[in-house]
């Protein structure tokens, strides 16, 4: 059994983590930090969990979260995650960790001090963490004991581009238009996500400049692809979701059929990646750790789709799928569940 | 392995059942007929099943969907199952079924004859069925092969009340308003759970004239009440969740903590029934199989509040957990996910 | 053309007035004063009114709301309106004042200081001003200069059960189920109304102690009645709506028709009270002014039911119908827009 | 006063046209006609209606519809309208009529069969119809008597991408990414429209071969444009909306300063157009006219946006704006209610 803390324990991704190891054989989540609500019950935040966990949230302190756990998720925000993980690994060198903020993500110290200004570096440390996209980089992830854990646009919009990069086919301009649900925005209340504006907003944000992109970038270029990308992000009535639907051009005139068959091969082996036979759907993979993912071409664009449950595939059970790597356990323990309709 | 079979398999009930054995560890789904359906893959219906369940529908044919399974869970709608268990049983007598239909609830056939014109009474076979709610009903249940599983309002104003009857104090007039998500109607589209309607429709309906009211009386009444019921539906934008506030009179003038107090006597020892500090939220249970409760008093009105998801403990769930009494298992097997957040 | 301004500028009172006064005929807001958003465009904060309303937010300053107009709108928070009044008031003793909150609704001071304690009871001033419920106290309101517009929940609970009041069937114990949409917890966003989790809540609150409640009873027991209340309301994924199931005690035995019957004469000649032939819709109010009510009978309970719009009929609506009662105009001017489908 | 009829009176069609005639001080609907309720009280359909509107249905006959009205709005489905707007014109040459279906939309009939190929194309009755989109065909439509009214897609296209055509940018590929509300389904309930599922559903449909590309290819190349559009519609949870996110390729290299300059010169005068400092949001312009557009632009692509209210500048707001033009009214009467808060 892998004893396991969670730091950061008031958020979506808290929540999701202590409910996906509720029916998890291997994993146990003994500890659960907060920097605001120690001492209160994990259950009168998390209700869902009263009198299935009995465990008051702990300080979020370095040494104490670390004690006697053999991983560390670290569910804070970007900018609070570094220092933590900075100053928990000085303590407790072997301790595994998955970082679910964006503070380890990008390899280079630069471009993250660009993108996340408000957060140091670390560049050595940064160096020893892996890209936590199992069906992308299986293997690092597999060698490491520090995952950077995705994000959700960027696992979206990976999925449904690799298997483009990988053949060649993704060195021109690419539209990527996302669409995600509240949930995305976190356990906060605010004026984007307050319900009676909510229940009928949809609008796009941040265009061209959201933080995902380059993670996107940086993983693309590794798969071999050099795209150009117009990313935009829409906030939409759904609460789970993040839908992707991208434009690439078609540099070299693909079909429908031939680029589908491309997917299907790319994803064969993969437990949780999905390749339909039409447009895929965030309400059938909500609540699951499943990607589904299509394909189809115009004689301008090759359009590649993805829908992923964002606290899920694109959060935490990501991290538990990136768990079990680590530890040398089927990828897919305690990541059975199926979705649900309605 | 219990191996079962489901028969009216386009529907909730079938979906919910599916859902929730894919992570069952001692029950199998080997079958699922549907008169609609036949030869369709179940994953063509149920699409959060793709890739996890390869298996096709079946014609609803009652020698057939019997053969070589332990339990055939009924999912037909009102009318249509009663025959069928009818003819199930004559040709399997020994297999046990659970009726997810009203078909086998009242133990009176002039009642059921009121309450279900459509349907043939079948007043001995009727007498073979246990009513399944295992909180009121374990014994029998556990003793019985033939279950008729409870409706969904049925289980939350019978939770809401059950203690109260117990005790000798639901003797006199009281009003149970109910609330119900859109799931409630079945996967069936019609007018009431048109998506553009339905987000904004609260409205009340069948004032008085409910069909789960008479399966109401008849378990408060084994369990000592004798209440006279207002009973007052009410469809809101909710997707899951049954939603009961009871105002019983408040015969005896006892006050708010005595009744709490009678209430966490009542459920000490159940699993699934939560005894909360204050109202019960229908979001907090949604996916689960947990009914949380709460009680309270004024001078005039002894107020209890249950809230379920009516697709789980209202329905497949409580079926599950028949199922597992049914076969000697723990009851509460398959079903530990707890819920979530958001 | 009456000439109006808005104090509390920022909150859906003032949203909806806005809304409201651009296609009315005979009033213009010409001023909206803010306590925060002095200085913003009053569209940087309601959108809708981009290029429609070319004002920006005004500090809320006594004096200068006053000057110029004929008319005040006090949209502030309970306990902050009341100052605001009274200063306004001393500097501009004629004006016309329509307050929103519950500063000035309840006759007795006492009464006031136990339910909202947080605000000075101004005695003498309050017994000026008018219950702004016209279908119950239009004289008064016709009368008065200054007018304390009733609550939502207020005027649900009063418009369906008033007529039994005034026909003396209300003295015995009333449970009254509320149901609201999310928008009646105002624009500030909080815990229980984040989008991610207000979609699937349906949960009572302040059962027993909601601060409608002597507003209700003062009201009522003005028409005649001595109900004793049990009043408990729910929150609801609704956006718009006040959705009331009264449960009376059927003192005399009335029947169905009987009650029906009451109602119909009751609000023969009313314009915003519809009585239907079955129970109410929230959805079908929605954007309007209008209330829907409906009534039945069992032999225990007269059930009267009402949907209203609780930013409309609830509140700002009601406000416009009140001012244009003290400016002695046709009372719906303004107010005409029918609700929608969807 | 205008006299008008509309015919197809069951859907939102009809029902938006009913909402906003109620306000609009030189419009009345005196007849409304349906094949299916012939005799059934309108407001039995369109319950917002009740005691405001007091008219029957009445039967969709071509020679009594047209009796003694100035207008008929056709709210017919497509391949419907067609046959019944050739029997109506035949009787009642001189009428005016306005289609809110798509048999008319097309010019060239051959386009018109491959599209809708259920309906006859009616060449020369085809060539007698104006394109009803004011903004950009307004001449025609004043000059004409017989409008198409756009699709709703079609709208917020053109809408957001008519300026570029007009300037010589829009003439190589364009992906278009089209998201919308259920209602955009129409009043008859189905299973992508069902509750329990919509609301939390988010998927592509009908890639790159919807009906109304023709329509947009037709309007842009009529402006100037010969883009090659990549349609790919997107069902939401939202209610009422269209959003368009047009990736137009950057031919040019223009700057997004430069974009957004040409798209406010273009709307200046335009009432209904609302050039935003930012992405639009659907919630906003819902319940009225307005469409609200904004551009920016990246290296390789102009990004132009636009929100419209389907069921409004989408449909029935927009066919009143036609029908105040062909009767050299004000454009904008009855359409002055500017969406509201939440």
């Amino acid at each position: 059994m892998i004893r396991a803390a969670i730091v950061g324990g008031s958020g979506y991704g808290a929540s999701e983590l202590l409910r996906l190891s509720v029916t998890h054989p291997e994993l146990s989540i003994v500890r659960v930090a907060s920097r605001k609500l120690a001492g209160k019950p994990v259950a009168s935040v998390h209700r869902f969990l009263y009198q299935v966990l009995d465990l008051a949230f702990e300080p979020a302190d370095p040494r104490k979260t670390g004690d006697g756990v053999d991983l560390v998720f670290v569910a804070l925000p970007h900018g609070a995650a570094g220092p933590f993980v900075a100053e928990l690994l000085a303590i407790h060198p072997d301790i595994r960790v998955i970082d679910l903020s964006g503070d380890f993500r990008l390899a280079d110290p630069e471009t993250h001090r660009s993108c996340y200004d408000e957060s140091p570096a670390f560049p050595e440390l940064r160096a020893t963490f892996a890209y936590g996209l199992p069906e992308l980089f299986r293997d690092e992830v597999k060698k490491s004991r520090r995952i950077a854990n995705p994000g959700c646009f960027a696992t979206g919009s990976l999925l449904a581009l690799a298997p483009l990069a990988e053949r060649g086919l993704l060195n021109g301009p690419v539209a990527v238009d996302g669409k995600t649900g509240s949930s995305g925005s976190g356990a906060e209340p605010g004026p984007k996500t307050h319900h009676p504006e909510r229940t009928s907003l949809l609008a796009a944000y941040s265009p061209l400049s959201h933080r995902h992109v380059p993670e996107i970038e940086q993983a693309l270029s590794r798969k071999g692809g050099r795209p150009r990308l117009s990313f935009v992000p829409h906030s939409t009535p759904l609460v789970r979701g993040v839908y992707t639907t991208a434009y690439a051009t078609n540099e070299k005139g693909i079909g429908a059929a031939e680029a589908l068959e491309i997917y299907r091969a790319r994803y064969a082996g993969e437990r949780f990646v999905r390749v339909l036979d039409g447009p895929p759907d965030a309400g059938v993979v909500a609540g699951s750790n499943f990607a589904d993912v299509w394909v189809t071409a115009s004689r301008d664009h090759v359009i590649a789709f993805s829908a992923i449950d964002n606290l899920v595939k694109g959060m935490a059970g990501q991290a538990i799928q990136n768990a079990n790597l680590l530890f040398g356990l089927d990828e897919s323990l305690g990541l059975a569940a199926p979705g649900s309709r309605p």
